[in-house]
C-alpha cells in the first residue's frame, strides 16, 4: 500500500530516489487561484540545499525546481501541481563497497528485511535527499498559508559540540524548535485528526526525529493544574490566553495563539570512525564509511527548513478541513 | 470532513458523548477468523474504568462492551464490529451552571469557536470518556497481534506528588511508557507511514497529551553517534543489536527490537481550586467546578490501557500492511 | 480492509446483519448546524419498509431508527451521527435447513470462499436489509441538499409482468431513475472523481444492479455528435442549454440542468421454485426455498427510496468537496 | 481536495496537461518485486497513440514512457514508481480563436464555473490526453496481475457509420466491451467496494462515457429469476456455473468465472460543423472548430486500450486488498 502521501485535502505524494533521475513531489488539491512561480519555490530550496557550509554534507545540487504542471499564467488551476527537481550530483560509487554491510542506526537493514532489495546508492528512497520533495511541497503550502496571513518558522535550538564531534569523524543531534504567528481558532479536527496528532505525525516522519512536543511538553507532565492551565483574560474586549503553555491548542483544535513544539533529532547514522557490524549474509565484518562518501556530521541543521515546511503541510491541511466544520 | 477514525487498514471509527446514550468503537477491517467475546474485551475495559482507586473519578460505570455485529459463533466474519458501551451514570446536573464559562485548559472554547455549538455534559465528545471506545477496540488489536505472538503493555511512569495535590484541590500531570514484545522485522512503512510517526499520532491524539518519544527520545538529541548507533551483532548466528537506544525502529520500520517508547501528559484541566476566565460572552467571571462534578486528578493514570490500546491498534494496522509490500 | 464506507467527506459507515441485533449507520463529517431529527429519517425509512404490499417481503419490521449521538438539542454537532435500527422479526429458522447449498444468483457462495465461514441467517450482511442504513444515512444528505435547495428522486420504471411471476414463484429485474432538482455548476471533480463515476459506484453497489447510465446512456453510443451535443443558449440572460442529453454534467462537473440516470436491476436470486445446485462441499443437490423464507420478488421495487439515498449521499459528498476547489 | 487519484492499495495519481510539459502517473502501492521496465510499457502506449489511422485524431506523439523512480536493476523496490510521457507535439494555436467560447459536449464551461480559470490549450487537464497516463500505470497493473495468471482485454463492438460520419464533419459514439481470463473467487469487497462497483467508477470515470453494465447488464432487468440465475454445477468435481449472465461476480465478488461487461461512449463533442453556442460572458455566437485542430471523431476507438488499462488497475487494487481478508 501506497505510503508516500501527506496530508488529506492538501495532498502530497513524492517519489525519487537519492541517486535517481529526479526528486518530484505531486501535489493534489491545492486549491485554484494560488499565486505561484518556481523563483519563490528555489527561495526555500535554497535554506536547504546542502554543500553551503562547514558543517553540512558537501554534495553540491542546484536544488531547482521545475513546474511541471497545475500553474497557468501564473496561477494554480486545481489540477494536480507536479514539482520536480533534478538530481545532477549523484555519485553512487561510494556506496558500492559497502553495499553488503548493515550500517548502525541506518535504515538499509529494515528496507532489505521489508522488501528483499535496497537502492542502496545513497540510500535511494531511504536518503534524507527525500527532504528536498518536503520543502518545495511545503513552499507551495506556506504560499497558502501567507494569504491567509499565516507565518510559520522554525530554528535550531542547539548543535552542541559540533566542530570537535566533526574533527572526531562522529556525529552529533539537535533539538529544532518551530512556530507560527496567531492562528485562527478552530484548526485541527476531534478526536483523531488533532491538530498536534497530525504535527507529530509530519515531524515523526522526518528521517533521524526521536521525539515530539507541543508547548511545554514533558515539562508540562512535572508540573500541577493550577500552574500549567493557561487562564483566560480579554485583550482590548476579545478572549485571549495570559500564558500559551499548551503550545497554541486547546482539545486539539488551534485556540488563537501562536503554535509551538519542539523536535528531538538523534546523530546522524553515518560517521567516520570504524564501527564493528555484520554483512546482510550474518557475517561480522567492520564498517568504514569511504573518505569521499558525503553526509551531513548535524541532521538537524538541514531538517530547519524541512521542519518548517511540514508545519506549514499540517497547517495548510487544517486550513482547508476548517472548511468543512459548519453548515 | 470526518475525524473520528484511527488506522487505515484495521479502521476503528468512534463515536458517542460523556453523557449520550453510548460510547461505541467500529471497527472495519478486521480478518475473518479471529477469536472474539465480549470477555475479553470487559477485561480490558476493567483497567480503565473509573471509581476503582481513590486517585481517580468517581464516576461509577459499568462499563461493559456488547458486540453488535460482525462475530458470528465467536468468530469474526469479515464485516464491522459494533462494540457498544452503554453509559449509565451520566448526570450532567454539575455542568448546568458553568455552560457559560471558558475552562481553562479544557476543549469548550475551541469546540464553541469551531463548531458554533457544543454538547457541555460532562465535555460532549471532547471528554476522556471517548477513551473507553479505544480501550474496546484496542483489545480486538490486542487479539490479533497475539494470534501472530506480539505483546504490547504500558504503565506509568510518574506521578509526582499526586495525594498531596489531591488534597489542596489541584492536579498533577505524568509520564506514560510502553513497550511490546519482540517485533518481526518490516512493520512500519516509508517515508510518511512510519511506525513512530503513526505511534506518534496515536499518542498525541489522546486527551491530554503533550510529548512523544521514540527510545531514548529528547536525550538522543545529546548524544553522539559513536554511542547512539545500535551495533548489529550476531545471536546464535541471527542478526540481532546490541543495543536499543532506537527503541525498537530503523528508518521508522521495526527492526526486531522490542518497540519502547513515553507519552507526556499535562495536569488535568479541570480542579477544584476556583480560577479567573472569562464568559463566553466575553465576560470576566470565576469558575468554581462544582463539587458533585467527576474527574480525574492525574489522566496519566487511566491514560495507561488507552496507550496500551493505540499501540496495539498502531501494531494491528502496520501487521495487515506488511501483507502487502512484497509480490 | 474496510470496505463498509462511502463516500470521503460526508462519509457514512454501515454495520450490522440482517438478523443480528441492529442495522446501524455511523456518518462522519457531517457539518454542525444541521436540524435533525428521528421523525424525518423515520419518514424516508418508511418508503422502504417491507411488508406493506403483496410484491414485497413479509418480513415485518418497525423499521425506526433511534440516533445515538452527534445531535443535540435537535442540531448535528458535528460529532458522529449514530443512527441504529434495531432488528425485531429476524427468524432465522427458515435458512438453517438450506445453509450447506450454494444459492444460484446469491452471495453465499463467494462469501464462504472469501472469508471461510457466511452468517447465513438472512443472508448476514449480504443482505439487503443492509439497504435499510442507506436509507437512514441518506435521509440525514437529504436534509443536508434542502439546506442547499436541492432535492432528489427516485421512481420505478417498469416491473414486467411481476403478478404473473409470483404467482409462478419465480422472481422479475427493473429498472429505477432517478433525478434532480437544477443542481448548481461545479459539483463532482475531475478525472476520478467526476460526478458520474461516483454515482455509478454508488448505485453499481447496491445489491442486484448490474446496470448504470447517466442522461441518454447506451443510446447515446448510437448517435452524432451533431444531435447529441446539448446547445449552450440563453434564458433571460443566464446561460444554460437547449436539451439535457448528458444527464446534467459535462466533464463529470455538474452543469446546472438537473441529474437524471437509470440503475438496471436484475431478478431477485430466491424464488420459489426447485434449482439444481451444490452443496458447499461440491455434492450435487436441490435447493427448494422453505415455504416460510421471506424474499421480495422484484428488488427493484424496493430498491426506489435506496437508489434516491444513494443519489443523496453522492451529492452530498459532492457538495462539501466543491468548498476546497478555490482559493 | 485531491481527486486526481485512483485506486486504494495500488494507488495511481496521474498530472499534466494536453499542452504542457509532460502527462504523467505516480504509482504508489506497488508490491516490491516485480519486472519492470520501459519496452513492456510503451507495447501498450502504441495500441493507444493517435494518428495511426484515418480514424483518430491527427496528432502526432511518441507516446514513450520513461521511467523516473520506484525501479531498481529491473525491479519494483516498492518504493513510488513516477512514469512520465513528454508532450512533443502540443501546438496550442487551434484554441486562441476559440478560447472564449462555450463548447457544447465539452468541459470548458464547467471548469470554468469551478475554478474561475480553465487551461484552454488543448483542454488542459480534462483532455483524453490525460488517459496515456492511465494507459501506462494500466501496464504495470497489466504485470502484476499477469504474475498471478490474470489476463485482461477489451475490444470495440461498434463504431456505426463512422466513415460516413467523418465525411459530414460529425462524430460518432460506440461500445467496448471488456473481459478478462477466469478469475480466483473472492475479489471485491462488501459492501460498498464491490468489483462492479469499483468497475463502474473506473469505466465512468473516463471522458465521454454515459453508460455501464456487467454481465447481461439491462437485459437482466427484463428477464425472471429462473431464467437468469446462473445455475452451480460441477466440472471435474470442481464447483463451477453453467452459465455467467452475472458477468463473473456475485454480491460483487468474483465468482471464478471470466469477468465481462460494457462501456457506452457518447460522441466527440468537437465537431467540424459550426454549432451556435454562447461566450464565456453570456454573448450568443457561433462556434467553428479551426481546421487544424485535432480529435477523433470516434472517441471509442481510442478507449479500447483505456479500458483495458482501468480494468487492470481495478483488478491489482482488488487482487492487494484480497491478502487482508483472513486471519
Amino acid at each position: 500500500m501506497g505510503s508516500n502521501s501527506f496530508g488529506t485535502l492538501f495532498r502530497v505524494t513524492t517519489w525519487g530516489e537519492s541517486h535517481g533521475r529526479a526528486i518530484g513531489a505531486l501535489i493534489d488539491g491545492c486549491p485554484a487561484g494560488l499565486h505561484l512561480n518556481e523563483e519563490m519555490i528555489n527561495e526555500d530550496l535554497k535554506k536547504r540545499a546542502p554543500g553551503n557550509s562547514p558543517y553540512t554534507s558537501p554534495r553540491k545540487e542546484a536544488d531547482l525546481v521545475e513546474i511541471w504542471s497545475g500553474v497557468f499564467e501564473g496561477m494554480s488551476t486545481g489540477a494536480p501541481i507536479s514539482l520536480i527537481i533534478l538530481n545532477t550530483n549523484g555519485d553512487s560509487s561510494a556506496y558500492e563497497p559497502i553495499k553488503h554491510l548493515l550500517r548502525p542506526g541506518h535504515a538499509n537493514y529494515t528496507y532489505i528485511e521489508k522488501y528483499g532489495l535496497f537502492d542502496y546508492r545513497g540510500g535511494g528512497r531511504a536518503s534524507a535527499r527525500e527532504t528536498v520533495a518536503r520543502v518545495a511541497a511545503g513552499s507551495v503550502a506556506k504560499a497558502l498559508l501567507r494569504h491567509f496571513s499565516i507565518e510559520v518558522s522554525a530554528y535550531l535550538e542547539d548543535t552542541n559540540d559540533l566542530a570537535l564531534a566533526i574533527e572526531e569523524g562522529d556525529s552529533v543531534g539537535g533539538v529544532v524548535a518551530f512556530t507560527t504567528s496567531k492562528l485562527p481558532v478552530g484548526l485541527g479536527d476531534p478526536v483523531y485528526e488533532k491538530l498536534e496528532a497530525n504535527l507529530a505525525k509530519a515531524m515523526m516522519g522526518l528521517p533521524a526525529s526521536k521525539g515530539f512536543e507541543m508547548g511545554l511538553g514533558f515539562k508540562a507532565s512535572t508540573m500541577r493544574g493550577s500552574e500549567y492551565n493557561d487562564p483566560f483574560t480579554l485583550d482590548e474586549g476579545s478572549i485571549t490566553m495570559k500564558s500559551n503553555h499548551a503550545g497554541g491548542t486547546l482539545g486539539g483544535i488551534s485556540s488563537g495563539m501562536p503554535l509551538f513544539g519542539r523536535v528531538a533529532f538523534k546523530p546522524t547514522s553515518s560517521i567516520r570512525q570504524p564501527v564493528e557490524t555484520v554483512t546482510v549474509k550474518g557475517d561480522k565484518a567492520t564498517l568504514q564509511m569511504p573518505s569521499h562518501s558525503r553526509h551531513d556530521p548535524c541532521v538537524a541543521i538541514r531538517a530547519v527548513p524541512v521542519v518548517e515546511a511540514m508545519l506549514a503541510l499540517t497547517l495548510a491541511d487544517a486550513l482547508l478541513m476548517q472548511r468543512l466544520n459548519r453548515l
